[in-house]
């Protein structure tokens, strides 16, 4: 059988992800998004230039992954936060994955960092590969269907 | 409650897994290995500069993700082929990701790209996070335990 071979343009589902979260940073001011961080100072915090952070949030807005709202704080004036979308929030299965290759690879890392866990029970989730009866898969192919 | 604090180095596994798979071209070549690709002149296929490739390669062989052996094809000349170690096939969980979010953004994007599919039974995959007891979350948040 020939090895397959993918699109390497946007048709590919991996290729546009890719497109879309790719550039450095992107996934890491997600990762502060879904933690609940929402305001331009709090994302400078993982350490990116000001420039790169305004050129990313745009570009996450024209996907629709954050919208922009004004924010006011008591006796502050009034700034922009920036809040994941019901979109945005499917970026979840991606850094989960990250994780769990992160803590795979690196098995010394702290465990104070964090994990994922329902919104609504507080459940601990994990990620699994699963086929259609149910069975977690530990040695997954990519095939043509 | 104030909004989860992540470390930005490599005590995140999250920036890691970055670390390790977030340069560009990284995971689409991963992308080909896990599809079966295994020799230089295949892997350009998808687009990326000779010395770029070569970075790539030797980056992904340093942390144990590909290896390289020679490879010798009937009436021609030995040589090298990348190869997708035990560790490196764990990327599988993050490609899964990217091609679950993909598709969700690009319902448009015609199917005859690829799925994921068991190795051994060949059965279909999909990507979910579950708590402990089987239930499937589509509301997961990154929290402090």
């Amino acid at each position: 059988m020939d090895p397959l071979s993918f699109p390497v343009n946007a048709a590919c589902p991996i290729a546009h992800a890719l497109d879309v979260l790719g550039e450095k940073w992107t996934l890491l001011i997600l990762r502060e998004a879904l933690a609940g961080k929402t305001r331009f100072a709090e994302f400078r915090e993982i350490g990116l230039p000001r420039e790169v952070l305004s050129q990313r949030l745009v570009r996450l807005q024209e996907h629709g992954i954050l919208v922009k709202r004004p924010y006011k704080q008591a006796g502050a004036r009034v700034r922009d936060e920036y809040v994941l979308t019901d979109r945005g929030r499917t970026v979840t299965v991606v850094l989960a994955a990250l994780y769990a290759f992160g803590r795979r690879h690196r098995p010394d890392l702290p465990l104070r960092t964090a994990e994922f866990a329902d919104r609504v029970s507080g459940n601990a989730l994990t990620l699994e590969l699963r086929d259609a009866d149910g069975r977690i898969s530990d040695s997954a192919d990519l095939v043509r269907r």
